[in-house]
């Protein structure tokens, strides 16, 4: 944070300004674009500029003329309470330009280490820092002045601070490096990536880096807003899974130990349970090498996990178990069915198989031996064991492709057990006991304590990607269903019924549809399995257009790394993968006029329309390269092979 | 900790007998060898054995019958209080009987990480872990049990543990590795050392090291207890400095980065104000290669040092910076004037010369701008002066040794700093404030607040070994000098000036003379420089036989790493290094008969004593080879061309 004047290290609070060195501004003075962003600190007469590569940010503050210049490096700060979380921090200042250090935290991962290199382009005249937490035992240290110009500090809370003499308008670039690794990853990885100090010129490389990939589809929309939606959601479909590997290769992987990444580059930041659905589906398309590298990061995370399992959310070198499922294996069947990888397919099947026998999580050790996860063992046991069945047809996918046809039968006959928690008596997905009796207080509307995670049974009860036909005919068929989903769509939430939940805003509900969080994701796709596929149809149309935009109110709900913006990439492309592991989507209604699809071998998919406008929501007819399709079914090698696929448009279904 | 019955996480306290998984236990059961412990824990009817090799610890513990049988892994265990500092500790369990992991710690080594892996001989048959600490925050953890059969565990305070069944007489094994790497660092280090399960094979092989160091002097001496105090003693010599690096090489060095020893073995704890006096002289006897490897380690800290000093006080990859001087350099000019080195002088000379200016600490700034250290400036400012003064005199012998004149010149020039510090009024070195005057107040009895370190004026005050001969002209020549001598042995302290002090023990005080603390150590030899040399063969000799012992209570002070028993080592062969940094020794009175100093260039050096005994504790006569001696000093090229020294012994002076 650069500031000028009396140096104050304290943040401030944000309803009192000038209360810290926080800064106010105008939203005015923002600019921001892939790679750059820009803003005037009223408080100061500083500009901030950033820009990055891969691995480097690079900062460019312009001064006023003050004597009285500073940067701050607070290492105290942190996402809710720093005072539990910040474990350990180190600096060390190497030289009257060139800062390097590690904080250790803990919280969402429990063991995370984040090293540091930052160089500024101009030497500081002054430096310090002050330690915040009480210091039991300092030693010989006493001895020394550590406040100033003393260049190593350590401890569990600090902020540090560099002086300058400043002219009008000068600028101080600073560059700042991140590692898993070590301070000298860091180091290599800021000497590698911006050698210079040329700060126009990374920000152009960095805007082309970004114009490569969002042009990956190009499309043609009927209005500038839907198009400023579409690359606004293309944005967030690129902010994560994470680099987490030096360039020389060097990574912390879940063991804790550094390895050295040969034929891959590694990732993190795996947000299964939200981004098997549509993301990694995504990349399969758009970008199917860097799918590879995730896939191979979670064979290395297996191969380190003490568990030797895949990631259920990995983050910095750690598994912070949250939510339900071992969603990669959908991950790596995804890859496998649309042939995108080639990681060796056994180490795929064996980590896969241990994920889903790891009886000490959440449940599986009950789910293996009843067929179903029991409420009075574990909760959220229907999500947990729709989850695991659809886990499980995934595995059976990867078993299949090996030829090992026992385990394809056995994870067949696992992926059956969603039958084992439907209540015909409800007609829900319905909490089932131990006993073998279903939970005898049940609200299907209550999203609380009724077996469900982040869904109720009217919502996630429908989860069956897998086998969408067997679960309509045991729900009492093709009209019972489709009114199943009318009444979804239609029956407003009680108030009583509403999560306060950060992941969810107002807005992101239809009825009693919550686009806002991702287990209904398939929802309004699934009208194409009963005989009002026209239904979908209008749907996701109407979703498309009411809950996104590039507003700042543009996500009706926790993008949830990438997942929220994946279904409208998809949406707005006109189809979606209903069941990930497969090659195949279902055909929606696109929002785009046209669209171009560059894939990475070469090829292109061009998608057209016909008599597109706002009002015509409907498709009366498809055409695969010529061939018309009216199963509502999109195989992946009539996107991978490249082609055209024409949308014929309609006011009326 | 073994334990049997109710598990007991709890280490109870020392005067409530089992009121934790702490055992009583009967001295009577302890055996003690080197590379040996044995002991029979009562309460639990568990013996327990202890042997190792360079890395890693490996236990027997013999159970009694019991289906309830522990091994207890405390994390939480440290010197003083463990609340403030233990940082994090990690913890996997990689199969039912291998457990690796780290602990991090703050304190003496203010960021220290110590990895482990164990490796149990039979594999257990639950485990667990307790968390103490209040967890603010434990996210989706909250899901699993952690607290049983779960493999892998983080957190600031842990105790964990493992049950077994055991049969009577059952011995269950544990191999322990440490690395300050990595946990597969640990886990390399103990596979290389430890492969297999053979106990006493390992406790063979570490009496047989022993054996091989302790026989690098073989000595005769009057008394069979003498000769218990020698080996003693030498023993203690190698408890530090430590190995700190991996079998494969790699090692954590002071900027927290991973480095790999190429040309040398890298080694941690350098206690130097303490051990530059007369141990690593020591070492350049018995152990030059040894010493050859502290100073490449030396030179690799200062590589490495944000400030590229030389270290102070270094431990586990961290400067803490304990008492004064930069003492490195007389470590390094003693391995030059002894030739035992093969590290590049160049590089020597810049370490030393850095350290030398390092502003920031400790009075380094005033030392250069006063030419003495101000009290008023900077406390215990005339310690201060006097070591630095030495440490200079080192430096300008390394620059003469590279024909460096100017640098030589500067050195010798700072090297006689000690004058300013000497108030002719006062007879004593003074506290000197940095308007030139001396301090008013003074008491040359009084080790606080008089301008000296763990001293006082009388003691500390004779600390100019590089000019032994100017000190005394300076102090009122040589009887007058013999006379001060006498009073610092005969004046009693009184009972205000002695300090309350784990260092010193009461028995380590004669009138005035502090043995059981270092900087008074070259003193009993200074009657050499006066006509009284008869004097310091008496009071070593008394020395000798009063405050040291095989015994419990064989040590008047802390061994300060091994500085206190090497000057017994030293005296015992009768000579002593009063000039670090010199080619000279000290001739004294030997207590041994005779001695054998098994050279590692192959020589050997023998010690003979003609009527020797209790009694005859003056020298009338020495013979190196040969020839008479008649100046008391002993060239470093006749111990190490090895031949014969011959003292006659005789009751009269």
């Amino acid at each position: 944070m650069p500031t000028t004047g009396k140096l104050n290290l304290e943040p401030g609070k944000a309803n009192e300004p000038k209360s810290g060195y926080h800064s106010q501004f105008s939203k005015n003075t923002e600019k921001a674009s892939p790679g750059f962003y820009e803003v005037m600190l009223d408080d100061y007469g500083i500009k901030a500029e950033l820009t990055a590569t891969e691995r480097v940010g690079f900062h460019q503050y312009t001064f006023p003329k003050s004597s009285d210049s500073h940067i701050i490096l607070d290492l105290m700060s942190n996402i809710y309470n720093y005072d539990s979380k910040n474990v350990w921090t180190f600096v060390r200042v190497e030289d009257n330009q060139t800062v390097v250090g590690y904080r250790e935290t803990t919280g969402w991962a429990r063991t995370r280490k984040v090293y540091f290199a930052m160089k500024f382009s101009k030497p500081f005249k002054n430096y310090g820092r002050k330690r915040y937490e009480k210091v039991e035992y300092n030693g010989f240290y006493r001895k020394l002045n550590e406040n100033e110009n003393f260049p190593e500090f350590a401890g569990r809370q600090i902020r540090a601070y560099f002086d300058f003499d400043t002219e009008a308008n000068e600028s101080i670039f600073v560059k700042f490096a991140l590692s898993g690794v070590s301070t000298s990853g860091a180091m290599k990885n800021l000497e590698a990536e911006i050698p210079g100090w040329d700060f126009n010129q990374i920000k152009k490389e960095s805007a082309a880096k970004w114009e490569k990939e969002l042009s990956k589809i190009e499309v043609e929309t009927i209005n500038e807003n839907d198009k400023k939606t579409f690359y606004t959601a293309m944005y967030h479909t690129m902010m994560s899974p994470i680099l987490y590997q030096d360039v020389d290769g060097k990574y912390l992987d879940i063991d804790q130990n550094i390895h050295n990444a040969k034929d891959f580059t590694n990732y993190t930041v795996f947000s299964l349970w939200d981004t098997y659905r549509a993301l990694h589906p995504l990349y399969n398309i758009i970008q199917p090498k860097r799918n590879n590298d995730f896939i191979k990061s979670m064979l290395s995370h297996s191969k380190h996990s003490v568990h030797k399992s895949l990631p259920i959310w990995s983050h910095y070198a750690n598994e912070n178990w949250c939510m339900i499922g071992y969603h990669a294996v959908s991950v790596l069947a995804d890859a496998v069915a649309k042939n995108t990888t080639d990681a060796d397919l056994n180490k795929m099947l064996e980590a896969s198989i241990t994920s889903s026998n790891l009886k000490y999580y959440d449940g599986i050790d009950e789910y293996l031996k009843y067929g179903y996860v029991p409420e009075d063992k574990s909760s959220s046991s229907v999500s947990k064991t729709l989850e695991y069945a659809y886990d499980d047809w995934c595995i059976a996918q990867l078993a299949k492709k090996l030829g090992n046809v026992s385990k394809e039968a056995e994870y067949l006959k696992r992926s059956e057990n969603f039958k084992n928690v439907y209540n015909p008596k409800s007609g829900f997905m319905h909490p089932k006991l131990s006993d073998g009796t279903f939970k005898k207080e049940f609200d299907p509307m209550d999203t609380s304590g009724q077996g469900f995670i982040e869904g109720n049974a009217f919502n996630y009860g429908l989860y069956v990607p897998q086998n969408v036909p067997e679960m309509i005919t045991m729900m009492g068929g093709k009209n019972k269903f489709s009114k199943h989903l009318d009444e979804i769509f239609t029956t407003e939430i009680a108030e009583k019924y509403i999560e306060q939940n950060e992941d969810i805003t107002r807005d992101g509900i239809i009825g009693n549809y919550v686009h806002g969080n991702e287990p209904g994701h398939h929802i309004p796709y699934l009208y194409n399995y009963t005989n009002d596929a026209w239904k979908t149809q209008n749907r996701v149309r109407n979703i498309m257009q009411k809950m996104y935009s590039s507003g700042v109110d543009g996500l009706c709900g926790n993008d949830d790394a990438g997942q929220m913006s994946a279904w409208y990439i998809f949406s707005a492309l006109g189809f979606y993968p209903v069941l990930p592991g497969s090659d195949e989507y279902q055909f929606g209604s696109p929002i785009v006029k046209s669209a171009k699809i560059n894939l990475e071998n070469g090829k292109k998919l061009m998608i057209k329309t016909e008599n597109q406008s706002e009002e015509n929501v409907y498709v009366s007819k498809i055409l695969v390269n010529g061939r018309q399709v009216k199963n509502h079914i999109l195989k992946h090698s009539d996107i991978a092979n490249g082609g055209e696929i024409v949308f014929v448009m309609s006011a009326k279904h």
